[in-house]
């Protein structure tokens, strides 16, 4: 298996390396975060992406701060404070790094009392604990799909939800590194994902790293090469899963789940259960944010529309239910997903 | 109406004019052609495209030519051929280049005996026909096509089929700009168009230009925007249109047809009755062009690929006949096309 995206290196007085994924695919770069402004950074530049990454770079972030820290307890757990409040101004909206904070934070709580070796050692131990979790949950999500990437199958794929944004295997590509590993032989489409080209830059790189056939496309030529037969089922991560199973993903999945249709090709959703929103009744209530025209205009080193263009440029859509063949989940495959089905694997 | 992609300037001893569309969206810049190697460097350099525009500029180049010779007959038919031959090897697959090429050369050959000077006058007034035809039978195509962009329309265009690429109206937008001098309000969606960009870099500029109200988008967004009822109807040019009605342009069409078909959203094509071939019975027999890994890995002027990687870049795709709702020509529109109602009328 490939390099790690994020690990940590050593023992109580190691250190967390990343893959700078800024510079992929041009530099493959580690970073050893040191400090906990090194860790800061990392994410606020996006040199950790992902949520289950981010997560997993907090908590070892919170380690690295109380390195620095005396065994004195109340030092300890005054930084453990300080690097929490900090950390959380690095991606606000990132769910996963507020989960992973709050669980460090339980359990210095819980070590009240037993010493700041004691608790510097239990966060270390909790941090390491979320990466392996994360791994097993990804390596489930992969039991429970490989199945579907049959000899000779041919999978495409939208965007990343890989190895560099999660532990080990990834959430939405989990089962093609599965049934990789047990030896069978595909071939993976990979839409290139505008504006930001996460496909190109990122799904490329890391298929290409792990040995897998891949294929990369533009987004516009997905139907063409469906409608050619090359495609036996469409794979994606997500990024909120409503309750009836309405799906937002990346832009551009509502599209090839339209295609996918069309050309009556499964298409399927590999995600951790954390993703579903069971408050949400339908996609109609997920909320789509919409970027600023530069990543359209001005993605890649040189402008491609005029100035003063308008852009329209949603960075999620959401997949009807209807279009998807099923979900696959750390605790099972969830198929023709509606309210029932969901219930029923997430109880 | 804003500045042509290819105009004469001036009498006999003028010149041509065009835009470097090469320097398009940043930078409008105009090229003064006195030379016929100005002319070559100038289509072989893509400067100047589309195929009517490509045409145009030929024969122009054929006047530039002659230009230089004094009005001995010998001399100036010499100049013709010598210049024909060399026109042809700018751009070697372009069909309207030979057929503008050819043209010339007929009118050359009935002026003998009657002069050099008459020759050179009558090749000029022949270029100047070939432009004033093309921008007549844009106008046709308007004319046919405008009642379908409708007052509070929204128009989903791919590609470039526009004044950058033919004399005056273009061809695939040639209705959307009738509809605009006749006072309509719309909006347009322009597909960024990868990978080549031309609807980021072209049609979002030329439309920019005309004063109609236009936003970008990347072509992953079409079928969210359709979603939202944004679109009344897709409107493109055409490469090659097979007997059955079955259409290739611009890679990416075809996907757009699906999506349109998925939304109810009718879809049209514009294209001038050259673009027929008869001769092809259906889109399977059209060969498609498949292009460089280059275009897709390094298009935006920075690389965002890894190395080595794998790229499937066909330049064109095929939609199926069943897909599109009209084909828009200079001699009428062709509702439901099929090999009866194409035949009606062509004939």
């Amino acid at each position: 298996m490939p390099e790690q995206t994020v690990r940590w290196v050593g023992g109580p007085d190691g250190h967390m390396e990343i893959i700078d994924q800024t510079l992929l695919p041009v530099e493959v770069r580690f970073i050893q975060c040191r400090t906990v402004e090194q860790v800061w950074e990392a994410i606020k530049a996006l040199r950790v992406r992902g949520a289950p990454a981010i997560g997993i770079a907090a908590a070892m972030g919170l380690v690295v701060a109380v390195q620095a820290s005396s065994d004195d307890e109340r030092e300890v757990l005054e930084r453990v404070r300080l690097a929490s409040d900090y950390l959380a101004t690095s991606r606000p909206t990132a769910v996963n790094l507020f989960w992973a904070l709050d669980r460090l934070n339980r359990i210095a709580k819980e070590y009240h009392g037993k010493g700041g070796r004691a608790i510097k050692e239990a966060l270390l131990k909790e941090a390491k604990a979320i990466r392996d979790e994360d791994a097993a949950m990804c390596r489930h999500i992969g039991d429970h799909g490989q199945h579907l990437v049959k000899e000779g199958s041919g999978v495409l794929t939208h965007c990343n939800a890989g190895r560099l944004a999660a532990a080990e295997y990834g959430t939405g590509l989990a089962p093609v590194y599965r049934a990789h590993e047990l030896g069978r032989h595909f071939r993976v489409y990979a839409d290139e994902t505008r504006p930001l080209l996460q496909g190109a830059r990122l799904t490329m790189w890391e298929l290409q790293q792990a040995g897998i056939d891949c294929t990369l496309i533009c987004d516009n030529m997905a139907a063409v090469v469906m409608k050619e037969g090359r495609v036996s089922l469409v794979l994606v991560g997500a990024d909120r899963i409503a309750a009836n199973g309405d799906t937002a993903n990346k832009i551009g999945t509502y599209g090839v789940a339209v295609l996918a249709k069309h050309h009556g090709v499964p298409f399927y959703v590999a995600a951790p259960s954390s993703t579903f929103d069971l408050a949400i009744a339908s996609g109609a209530d997920i909320p789509i944010e919409e970027r600023g025209a530069e990543e359209v205009t001005h993605g890649f080193g040189r402008q491609i529309a005029p100035r003063g263009a308008k852009v329209y440029c949603p960075a999620f859509d959401v997949t009807p239910a209807e279009l998807i063949a099923g979900i696959i989940t750390e605790r099972g495959l969830i198929e023709k997903p509606g309210r029932k089905a969901i219930a029923q694997v997430l109880r």
